[in-house]
């Protein structure tokens, strides 16, 4: 236990380290804020009484992306960087704006399977990175981790059947 | 009681209405979607004691504005529009960009007023407009009106003292 | 602010609009009531995997009709009116009846939309009648209106699907 | 065990019985539902301090009659049975009708007792019915029953004192 | 949308109708603090079994209208105006003070019928004068009248009573 | 009431039919543990918007079934008898294995019904021999048997969409 | 369906069985008030770590007896009988008396043991006469009896091992 | 402080004056059995719409009342005496009988008061005696006392109204 | 133990003192119910960060000393006395007005305590006269002391800082 | 009521005698944190069934006791004194460090009555003292001497068995 | 970071891997299964106060067991694995068979160590191999050891009980 | 997957490594419990507005504290270790004693900073150490960690303030 490393990921020591990881929190922080935007869209337009289980999914996530981004601000906060304002938030979702169609249900699945998977890329690297590195860190990612695997599976579960033979 | 009115707002014969309002409820969806994401930043960022209040004011106010946003988002389905995507949006809130220093509260508190102010005038224009057109949107938006003018006091009372002879 | 205005609605002076008021109140009440029946019917027959979005929303609506029920009557007796018994109940919702098929869930969407046009019809009536003279009457109407909007978007949403080339 | 017997009152052997039963289901149904309507008018129009012990145990008992009407229902479909629509429903309870005079609690009580008194008839009626051929519902009605009993039983308590020496 | 209207009633354009509405919310606020005080005395005071039900509907309505004091002070605060000190207060509801005999529960039902009926016309006044002023006082005081008017009712059914040839 | 009788299904006398009702109840703890087994499996499972409706229902069931379990457990044991260890557990449940395809949800409606259809035969049986026996035992048994004939009726709608015209 | 049969046990025409079922539920009553004394008394005074295990099993017993008490007594009320008071109340278990020494558990389990059992023979007559007279009463000491028989269940298991070689 | 009083009324030096308590707590201890008793019995027996008030605040009372009795069971305990069984139970209250009539409310008012003004008789000698002695049993004991004041002074005003002119 | 003391403060040897006693509640009642007026007043009027910590703990405190009021009045009741009606309420708490300036909290400090210190003086005096003669007004009076002592502690601590050098 | 005794202990009159309670509740306040710390060791080191008991019994008693410390920490303050820090604690219960052996359950329940038997002494002597002087402080004592006494006897009892015949 | 990580255990470049976990995590499900199967058996079977420990404990990990069961089979789903049904379940825990005397706790005791130092092998297996791989499996398995160990600890503690001097 | 490793930490194998965490947890044991008696001090003592913001923090905070060192025993006992007695303890804090003066509320941060950094440094030392070798005990930690860095952050942006120009 050398003294350098005694104050783990706050120490001076591992200032470099630090912002790199605040720099990958804030992407992180970005992507669950618009998820949240893509997610009221989503459960408020489509149309149809298949679409109710996508709504009712989407309705529920809103509240556990909101607590994802909450709990990003948060750590970046801890990690002394700064939460960036509203005008640095760029939209990156192209796969989940609205359809043409209100009944078009694949194009929703499609999208939120397409946001789950760049959610799901870009956690595992901050995994990576943060191992030997900062496990309060990592321990938060992994437990976000799983909540979007889970999601993710639940929607290409959805997608197997509207592709298939009787999908819409 | 005309045949022409006995379906109100959600009749044919009020379509250029209807749509009037959607887009006013646009709008206005957005403005809470970015007091929403303001919201967030200014509740962790700021340092110190006296920031204490406004960051608890804020935090609680974050489940609120969401609501708002998502009663909107409701409204404009029922008024047969389509709820925007997260491409459509763009911020429009300089003004509670995170500060320089973070100690820096009369930056937020200024922020808080200006954002509220945006809100009340386009509220009192949306409740002027639904008068006798379409109560139930009318009824919505005074709800939320109270609201944001009574976050608007407060915060005006805190500037009092921060502009003070005393404040920071 | 003439001291025959004062008691509002309540004063001698409106009794005349006060008794219209009342009619057209006794004649929500039994709307409602009549929903709550065809409600309960149309919860418990449906047949199938698509019914059960239907049967699960009709469930949970079946409380709050009887809620309006409720409120009307209380209404009916502040402003000095009699609430009616069974005996001058007549079913008018023929529209609502249970189907041949009970998997013909296209028929009890069709008569709810049906149910709940006329009674945003009616709504939109006492709401216009009420207005300047009955502020309290106007609130609770404007309250259930906005619930019974809500309804009928839902459906017309399913009927939407159900009508489409893929419906039953 | 023979094997006609197996699936006891849902099996084929059996369809003449299910019928009987359901018919008394449907009748039972009906009887609850006009209670329902019938305690909503009698727990509102009420004048004085007396009738609100009356109107209180009125309106507690809303929600349970309306408890039993979907119990009634939910087994009419369990046995294969359709429920019947708000066409179908004909008032019966005359002597639950609003009085004359709304202080009249006598009438109430009166109407009160007669609506159980038919109700425990009926109920008795299917008890003995469906003895040895479908335990699922004799367990219901007796469960039915026991409220109706005790409700009855207060009832003439309150008939007692109304219409001794010291009665309205 | 002219500019002056924008702020609506916090505006500066309409300070002379915001002072005007504070004047009004502040004899408001006095009333239900007076009423607080005297459904204390008079939940207290009355001895006897029918005085329960008068007893009981007076504690339940001491939080209801003390929550009515608090929110027309928030109002009074947030138009820019001062909540009134004690020593401002003066007592008007000479109708509910303790009678002579604690078990003349008559007097006590004509106090709140009166206290009630000058709620009621100030309250009407208010919402007359706020039309199209300004919506959320105007909304606040329609939700408050409404309770009022139910209470008033209420107290009308127990006066026939006890004025009626049986009465006390 | 002879001496012989006076402790019922507990007395000495009556150690036949305990056993033998000991023995029914072993069989039907059994059943309920594998429906626990075949419940998760089949929540779990399958894939697609339409499995939702049954994979929520199934998930509902696990804790119900666990329940009725447990209740077999308690009263074998309040019986005098012993509850088995899971060494003397054998599948049965050959329907409710996962099918070739997790879209396949026909199979898993089949075999739901078909192992309420089990479990309804050995409870009629149950209820048959317990009569005049074992009240206790019966009457826990009828009030398990209610759940089952509800959830097989379920399922049954579910088969009738599923194999109509339109069916996967 | 006879005539005379119509209202059940609350006919005029089962007289004689409804007093003789009201006798019975005056015993049944006084045994668990008795009881409830007992377990207050057994619940308080036993000393030891192995006595917490009783204590507390009765602990949570009160509640329940007092329960049944209230119930026995609420159906008596029903069936036109008079619940007796106080003066008729005379002791009967005197195996529940305190034992000379605190820590002998083994006397209060078999007082336990005892008073369940002479619990278990009444309710069984009670279950036997009421058969095919009176459903209702039934099925509420058929209920009851199920916790008598668990709880007696559980006191012989403690006796076993308090008797074997290593009890006390 | 000398040292003799340091364990203060659980010492040796006290034990004559523990006696004394234990005695006195012994019999409040059955007071409030037979209370319990008592208020069942008059809890359920009246007739009448008068009665319900009665009979409401005796039903709440009942577990007041069994929580007093295992206060004083406990402290009997925790001052080294042995809470007594139920032959040692000999009923007092002989005023509190189920009367000949059961409209007859008058004696049970009647007979509540007595058994209050007893216990207050009792309890007011503890209090005395305690007094410098044993502050915990003085603490427990006032507040024992203050519900049945309480409960006393509701009673005598229902006394005053069923004396007076109009009474029964 | 004398005949004479046995009723205890509601004896009729002890008339003189206990109407001493209800004088001094009535006063004890009407401070308290300033204090609710008062805490209104000053939890809405004052504005700035710093007054948020006042502003909360007065608005936790109306409840508190509402509840203060009532058990005042009851006790009163109990004791024969009758609780005052509006018309008897005279301000006292000059020091109490709303200041100025409202962001001058010293004054509302300062004011506080000089109510709390008031309450705490009446509530010696009260407890010294009941000590030996009334002892449940006594336990009743030094609980609500002691919530006075913590609130004025608290206030002195917040005095000491605006005071201070650094003060306001 | 002379002017030097108005302010209770919180007058100057009275600083010799207040500085003497705030000793007293240091050393209370020690004694509590103490037994906090032991009841953790205690209730997580020993091993066995018997031990379970006991374990749950301090587990439970770990919240109330650390309520204990912190109410008196409360009273220092109240009276003016200062709550010391941790470098003034120094450990006294040499009987409740662990033993030996984690299953010798007879040295806990030796130190466990030897610490309650401390508090009882300290806490008697506080009552004393507290008579007559500070009647805050002399209430909130026997409410937690009578959680201590009740523990005692708990343990007392616990003891008894222990070193019987049969014990450990 | 290279892409052909990017989708960490889900990615295609992982696919044996993934395979190898879903196996370990079929292994795991049956454990958790027969575990509950088991725990149901004993915590029903034992008789006697000393058992009363082991089947409280037992009874509340039935539900936290299953709960294991669900996350496993969850996991499973999410790898891409199938959640195998009945009747590949073989029973393993001959250790946890009823014993012949059912006051045989000592055999329960090692049975349930037996049960769970299996487990606690397999979950360090499955969390050495998922190290680096699939950090979600790992932190999900981590949780569930912690239980595992926490559950044997306290069976040990027991073992060493009853194996000891004077154990069964 | 060598047999050695096979029980993880709790096998013989890794008893050094095992008693070297068992050492670090008895350590992190005394650091959260001497916290929680400093931070009782320190949520009473201070006195000011401003301290209000760090007393509520402390105040929520002592129970999560005592909830840490509890989680430390119990890990200290799976591991085989003894959790050490009140003898063993002796403060480190000196950094938290209180101050001369109640207002200094920077020493109050600072040595909160303080205790949180010889926290953090021993949690990264533990969590290191565990790594590979007890999963448990450092997922435990990390979780620990996670709330004692949050912490510490806010406490720095206290001081920040507190030493600024404008601080005390």
């Amino acid at each position: 236990m050398a003294a350098a490393a005694s104050q783990g990921i706050l120490g001076d020591d591992m200032k470099a380290d630090r912002e790199q990881i605040v720099e990958m929190l804030v992407k992180a922080y970005f992507m669950e804020l618009e998820t949240v935007m893509s997610y009221i869209t989503n459960s408020v337009n489509p149309d149809g009484i298949r679409a109710r289980e996508i709504v009712e999914s989407l309705e529920t996530d809103i509240q556990e992306e909101l607590g994802h981004a909450q709990q990003f601000a948060a750590r970046i906060k801890e990690l002394y960087g700064v939460v960036p304002g509203s005008q640095q938030f760029s939209a990156e979702q192209s796969f989940l704006q609205p359809p043409e169609d209100q009944t078009d249900i694949a194009h929703v699945i499609r999208g939120v399977i397409e946001a789950e998977s760049g959610a799901i890329e870009h956690y595992n690297a901050v995994i990576e990175f943060t191992e030997g590195r900062d496990p309060v860190t990592q321990d938060l990612v992994i437990a976000i981790l799983r909540d979007e695997e889970g999601h993710r599976r639940l929607f290409e579960g959805f997608l197997r059947e509207v592709e298939g033979p009787g999908g819409a």
